[in-house]
C-alpha cells in the first residue's frame, strides 16, 4: 500500500475517534502541541538548517529561503499562535437550525468536522503547525503535504507534533505528513476520494491551477490576488495616494497587495503625474497602458499580459478609463475574484462598485490590505477563499466545519 | 465557437445584469414563466410526444418513459412549482454579518448569487423548469444540459421560458438550455472554468461519478443513497416494521428509500422472521448474510456488491449485527452519506449512532423518508446534497447563493 493511502486510511479512522473528543481534551492537546515544539526546537532547527543548505545548492531565492527559514523567535511566534487557537470558541456540536414538524419530528442542523482534511502548500512549514491548530481545533483530522524544500523541518515538526499528541486523548493519527514529496504523491492526493474530505491547496498560482485541474476531490482554491484599485472622477487626492501606497507597498509579497490601478481620465489629468512620480520614488515599476505611456515616458507600456499579472513584488500595471463601468469590465475580465477597491466620493459609482465587481471583498475608501482573517476577528486563517462554494474570503475555523441534521421521532412515518 | 462556449460567455454577462434585477422583477418572470408553459402546453406536449415515441424506439424502459413523460397535469404542476417559488423569501442582499473596527472601518458579510450555475441531469423535463425557477430566484443565471432522451420536450420548454422573459425586464440568458445532447457537449460543461461557478449534475450514480472524475469546475454532488436503517436489540417492534416497510416501500425509486437494513441478533431472534415475511409479502426480494440466508431460506445470499448496492426498487439487502458499533462500521463503510436510522430504546447507543454515523441526514425512531427539501420546510429543493462542503442534505434556495465581503472606510490604511 502507498504512503498516501495508507495514512488516507488512517486519517479516516482517526476522524472518526475525534467525534467522541471533547473541546477541552482538543485543548489541552493543542496545549500539548504548544508546549513540545519550544521543547524540541533545538532539533527542529537542526534540521531546518538542512533545508536551508539544500535550499542554497538548489539556488533557491533568498525570498524562498526565507520563508523556509526557522528561528527560535520564529518557533516561539508558531507556539503562540497555536494557544491563541486555544482560545477560540470551537464551531463543532453548534445547532444552526431546530426545524419542529407537526407530526412531533423534530430535525436539528447541527456543525460537525468536515472529516478529513488534506493541505497541500509550499515553502513555510509554519503552515504545518498552522493547519495542524486549525484542523485539531475544529475536530478534523489531517493529512499535510509540504514540499521538498522544507522536507526536513515538516519531518521534525510532525515528530514535536506526534510525541504531544501521544500524551493527550487526540489520535495520534489525527495529523499526519506525507514525508515522500515526489510529484506522484501530490496527485495521489488530488484522487484521494475515498479518504479525503477536501484539499486546500496554498502556495503559488501553478500549485492553484494543477490542483483545480487534476483534483477529483472537493477543493477550496485560495490565494491567487490580481487585485484592483480604481481611483474615480471623484476621488479625494490625498486619501487615494495614501491608499494605493499602502495597497501597493506595506507588503508587496501578499496576495492582498494591489497590482493594478485604474484612474478616472480627469482625475489622471489632475492628480496622474504626482501618483506617478510618487509611485516611481518608491521603486515601483510602472506598466501603463499608451494614456500612462505618453504622459509619462519613464513607465514601460503593458502588454495583455500584464493586466492578468500578480507581480507579488515592487511593479504595478496601470490604466486611464473613462467611466466606473469600464472599470468594473476590466476587473471582472482580469481580476482573481480576491479584493477589489474604490476610491470615491460618489455614493452613485460605490454602489455600483460594490455590487458588480465580482470579488470575495469589495472595498469602498480603504486599503485591498485588510482581507485578512485576523483582520476581520476571525482569530485564525486558513487562507483566503477566492471561490463561491463553501467559503468566500478569508477563511476562519467555520470554512472547516459542516454540518449535518439530526433528526428524532418517536415513530414516525412518512405518508 | 461551440455551443457550450457561446453560452458560457452570454450567462456570465447576463449574470452581470442580474445584479440590478430586483426580487419584485425577479417575481414578476417567475409569474410570467409558469403563465407561458401552461399557454404552451399543447406545443410542448406534440415536441414531447416525440421524445416518448424516440424513447420507445430506443427501448427506454417504462420506468424512464414515465419520467420523460408530460401530461396537462403535469405542466400545470410544474407552473404551479414555479409559482410556490415566487413565494418564498428572496435571500440575495441579506446580511449575515457586521464587523464593526476600532479603525471606523465597518465590514459587511452579504448573501450574494452564486453566478453562473450548470445543470447536468437524466431524463426527467420538468427538471428544466425546476431549475430555472430556483436559479432565476437567487439571481443567478443557468446553463441546463438535459438527455437526448427529453431533449424536444426540453427545447420547448425553454422557448416557452425565453418567450416569457422577453415581456421581463430579466435578460432572457438568464437560462439557457445546451441543445447539442452529445457527450462532448457534457465534457464541454465540465471544465467551463472561465464562465461556471458551480456545476450541479442531477441522476444516477454514473452521471455523478463521472461528473466528480471529469470536472474541474466546482460540482456539488447529489443523490445516490444506499441508506440504511438498523434495528437495535431495544427496538419496538411494532414501530420498527413500520418504519422499515414506510421506508422501503412508501416510493422505493427514490434516494431516502432505504436499500439495506441491519438487525441486531437478539431483536432478529424474537422478531426478525416476522419482519422478513412481511416484506415478502410485500414483494420485496431478500439478499441476506448467512445468518438471515439460514433462517429463511426463500432469500438470496447477498454477495459484496449487495451490500454496495443502490437498488431503488422492490430489493433490499438484510444483514445480522451484534452492536451498534458493527452496525455504525458497516452504514461508514458501505454507505452513501445521505440517510442513516436507528430503531432503538437506548437513548446511548442513539446518541452514539447520531453522532458517529456520518452522513447528511441521521435519524433516530422515524424513517429515513423524511430527507427533502420541502419536508424540511425550505419550500423548494434543488437536490440532495450528500458531500460536505457548501451544502449537505436538501438543498433549498441557500444552497445557490454565496457570500461577499463589502468593506465601507473612510480612508482607513493598514499599518
Amino acid at each position: 500500500m502507498s504512503e498516501v493511502i495508507e495514512k488516507g486510511k488512517a486519517a479516516k479512522k482517526a476522524s472518526y475517534e475525534m467525534t467522541g473528543i471533547s473541546t477541552k481534551e482538543k485543548n489541552t492537546a493543542l496545549a500539548l502541541i504548544a508546549e513540545q515544539i519550544v521543547a524540541d526546537q533545538a532539533i527542529i532547527l537542526e534540521e531546518n538548517k538542512k533545508d536551508i543548505e539544500n535550499g542554497k545548492e538548489r539556488g533557491l531565492s533568498t525570498a524562498i529561503l526565507d520563508r523556509i527559514s526557522l528561528s527560535e523567535e520564529r518557533i516561539k511566534a508558531m507556539a503562540e499562535g497555536v494557544i491563541q487557537v486555544t482560545e477560540l470558541v470551537d464551531p463543532i456540536g453548534e445547532t444552526l437550525e431546530t426545524i419542529e414538524k407537526n407530526n412531533g419530528i423534530k430535525i436539528l442542523k447541527q456543525r460537525v468536522p468536515l472529516g478529513v482534511v488534506g493541505m497541500i502548500y509550499e515553502a513555510r512549514p509554519n503552515v504545518t503547525i498552522d493547519a495542524a491548530a486549525l484542523t485539531l481545533k475544529t475536530g478534523n483530522t489531517v493529512i499535510l503535504r509540504g514540499s521538498s524544500s522544507a522536507r526536513f523541518s515538516n519531518i521534525a515538526l510532525i515528530s514535536s507534533i506526534h510525541r504531544a499528541l501521544e500524551k493527550s486523548s487526540v489520535p495520534v493519527n489525527a495529523v499526519q505528513l506525507i514525508e515522500d514529496t515526489n510529484r506522484e504523491t501530490a496527485k495521489e492526493l488530488f484522487r484521494l476520494n475515498d479518504y479525503l474530505d477536501v484539499l486546500i491547496p496554498r502556495g503559488g498560482k501553478n500549485l492553484i491551477d494543477t490542483v483545480v485541474r487534476e483534483a477529483t476531490v472537493p477543493v477550496i482554491q485560495t490565494g491567487a490576488g490580481n487585485c484592483h484599485i480604481f481611483i474615480d472622477e471623484s476621488a479625494e487626492n490625498d486619501m487615494a495616494q495614501e491608499i494605493i501606497l499602502n495597497a501597493k507597498l506595506q507588503r508587496p509579497s501578499v496576495c492582498n497587495a494591489i497590482e493594478t490601478i485604474l484612474i478616472h481620465s480627469n482625475w489622471f489629468e489632475q492628480h496622474g503625474i504626482e501618483l506617478l512620480k510618487e509611485l516611481q520614488a518608491h521603486d515601483v515599476e510602472i506598466y501603463g497602458d499608451e494614456a500612462i505611456h505618453n504622459a509619462f515616458p519613464n513607465s514601460k507600456l503593458a502588454t495583455e499580459e500584464d493586466w492578468y499579472t500578480e507581480y507579488l513584488g515592487l511593479s504595478v500595471s496601470i490604466k486611464v478609463v473613462d467611466s466606473v463601468e469600464t472599470a468594473i469590465q476590466h476587473i471582472n475580465k482580469y481580476g482573481t475574484k480576491h479584493s477589489e477597491a474604490i476610491i470615491t466620493n460618489d455614493e452613485h459609482h460605490a454602489r455600483m462598485f460594490l455590487q458588480n465587481v465580482d470579488a470575495a471583498a469589495v472595498y469602498h475608501n480603504a486599503s485591498t490590505r485588510f482581507t485578512d482573517g485576523f483582520e476581520f476577528g476571525y482569530g485564525a486563517e486558513i487562507g483566503i477563499s477566492t471561490q463561491k462554494l463553501h467559503a468566500r474570503g478569508p477563511m476562519g475555523l467555520h470554512a472547516l466545519t459542516s454540518t449535518k441534521y439530526v433528526i428524532k421521532g418517536t415513530g414516525q412515518i412518512r405518508k
